[in-house]
């Protein structure tokens, strides 16, 4: 062969280049570019080139409606968070974004606020409670905040079998003073699933598993741009080494803990309980 | 959001670069930089990350044993040509390799000189005769040639379900000459399968799903280097417009039309056939 497949690949552009619509077409180019770039510059073997192949197919074969691999793999590679941050061209007064993740699950029942999304199970008592508001810090009445976490073993429902009905998730509505209160337990760090190709790949290297404690949470209200992003407990482990690339200053806030007494909605707790206060900023949907 | 995610793809790179082995760690940090570039490059939103994740997923579970769907994928990228051309150092005398394609299943029955592994299949009668040698014309004693092709209809075996014996496959064994004869049917075009993810995206294009009619060798002689690639007949439909870009000019060769009489291995025929005469040509192992 004389050349490094250049003229491959100006074929191989200029085939793709009539998808359609123009968009798909961009994005197709710009895959075939950047796929030939790669596999250039690393002088791709073809048993390595069938490597790839084999965990391409693994990866997609262990996903399913519970296991989303693809998703994971996106997320340790950085990509979902490049994604999100690229996507995020909204004011930068509001709440930012962080990875969707791929344990979250569509239709959690509606609750109104205080509701006990972590009801039957162990861990330490948490309120989250606070506002959402607009850029202006005006209330956004009956704002639905989708929540979602891992229990005490690291285990998100998506990943347990025969559940019955919701687990450590719930729809809040927040009042029409945009004030919400979520009632669950005290999130914990823990390592993505090192079961499946990604873990394979994470096991080879020296990049920490872990991520660290936080909560989910997506708020879609008509008229403002879908939020999904996460608070994490100030002071927790592996701040700085999240496996996903997900943690944003301005999504780390204080879990204060109080004695028993009353809790932030008045509810009577019997054993020492943690609050922390959280104010999402939504920016507008055209933005 | 100040940049456009520049730091967060330092830092994949940093983490990925832990990588071992060395070669793991390139490939791996290779990877990173150019997902990245290409996610900056289209400002890739979060609707296409997650249409492409989907695609991913669409594409690993539709594979199995019998189905490829990466590696189809890879073949109308050109991906697969791409590295098959960075992957083949050998002398410049030997014959080019092209690609695998999805469709190659391990383990036809070792047959010798004269076969024919269309048995019982209506189409044209085809013999294929020639030598293998080395890059001196020496004769490489005793190789294995695997071929393998499509029915008339475009099917492979691996397409078709409930199949008991080797259809329209073979390893065949050549002389301590090199001479080898294949006896087998004349191929036709046919489409890639486009009922399936990466048929989905070729629909969308102008691109023509069909590749020229072609059939697969593999030989795999110890002390040579492997080499996999196809014969197309002159002349055929679509040598222009491979949908996987696996043509190349050395391997076009002439499908000669015979009356009626004896073929090239003394069988009678008492129908027309075609003859191509091609000589196999492999690099040494170390080259
Ligand atoms: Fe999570
Ligand atoms: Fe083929």
């Amino acid at each position: 062969m004389t050349d490094s497949g250049e003229s491959l690949t100006e074929e191989a552009v200029r085939r793709w280049g009539t998808a359609h619509p123009p968009r798909m077409a961009e994005l197709m180019t710009g895959l075939v570019r950047h796929l030939h770039a790669f596999a250039r510059e690393v002088d791709l073997t073809t048993d390595e080139w069938m490597t790839a192949m084999d965990w391409l197919t693994r990866t997609g074969r262990i996903s399913d409606d519970k296991r989303q691999e693809f998703i994971l793999a996106s997320d340790v590679l950085g990509l979902s968070s490049l994604v999100v941050q690229l996507d995020q061209k909204s004011d930068e007064r509001a709440t930012p974004a962080t990875v969707l993740g791929p344990f979250h699950i569509d239709g959690s029942p509606v609750v109104e606020s205080g509701f006990d999304m972590s009801e039957g199970l162990s861990g330490t008592p948490l309120f989250i409670v606070g506002r959402v508001t607009d850029l202006y810090g005006r209330p956004v009445p009956s704002a639905v905040l989708d929540v979602w976490q891992a229990d005490v073993d690291g285990a998100y429902e998506s990943q347990l079998a025969d559940i019955d009905e919701a687990r450590l998730r719930a729809q809040y509505r927040a009042g029409a003073d945009g004030k919400y209160c979520v009632r669950t337990i005290a999130p914990l760090g823990y390592t993505i699933p090192m079961d499946g190709p990604v873990g394979e790949l994470i096991s080879r290297t020296g990049i920490s598993p872990y991520r660290p404690a936080h909560i989910h949470f997506l708020v879609d209200q008509p008229g403002y741009r879908r939020l999904v992003t996460h608070l994490f407990p100030a002071g927790t482990d592996h701040l700085d080494s999240d496996v996903v690339f997900g943690v944003k200053d301005a999504l780390v806030t204080p879990f204060v803990e109080y004695q028993p007494g009353p809790g932030p909605d008045g509810t009577i707790m019997d054993r020492p309980f943690l609050v922390t206060h959280y104010d999402f900023v939504l920016a507008p949907a055209s933005s």
